[in-house]
């Protein structure tokens, strides 16, 4: 499986804004073949930074919600809302272990 | 290296009391030697659903984590402000490819 892990930053005053377009792309994602995990979270000491979440099941999975029309929407709206400081990692890993 | 990746979920009428109780231990996490990475962060479609992110050097630092002396004062914290649905994976990972 394929993990993503990171965070972008929005600019404080356009959260309510990416909020609502980051909500219609989240519920898409989720109803994707292959999709395992998909959340974006808001961190609790520095507001702005999104914390994104993705587990998914292959590779072509996740290069089938690249070329998806959501996330062509979403792009658009990281551009017009000014999301930066994108770092994010993509890791290989297994089932993983309850913790 | 050591990825956790999760949630937890705190009741809603307790989310204040539970930023200010996290921030703390949060920011003594970082401090411990053999962590790179200690964040928690709030869901962005489901009020209370905290997603925790943590990256730890080996097995030793993760270990000796959980003996702090901020850790034990946060599973007080836990217990009283009713924290459940506690879901974390461990995953033992590479240093991942930017994304």
């Amino acid at each position: 499986m394929l993990l993503i892990a990171g965070t972008v930053r929005v600019p404080v005053e356009n959260l309510a804004a990416a909020r609502d377009a980051a909500a219609a792309m989240i519920l898409a994602t989720r109803a994707e073949d292959g999709c395992l995990q998909y959340a974006f979270a808001e961190d609790l000491l520095d507001p702005g930074v999104i914390h994104i979440s993705e587990v998914w099941r292959d590779k072509g999975a996740l290069e089938g919600h690249g070329k998806s029309a959501h996330m062509a929407v979403w792009r658009t709206a990281v551009r017009e809302l000014g999301v930066r400081e994108r770092n994010l990692k993509i890791y290989e890993v297994g089932e993983g272990q309850p913790l």
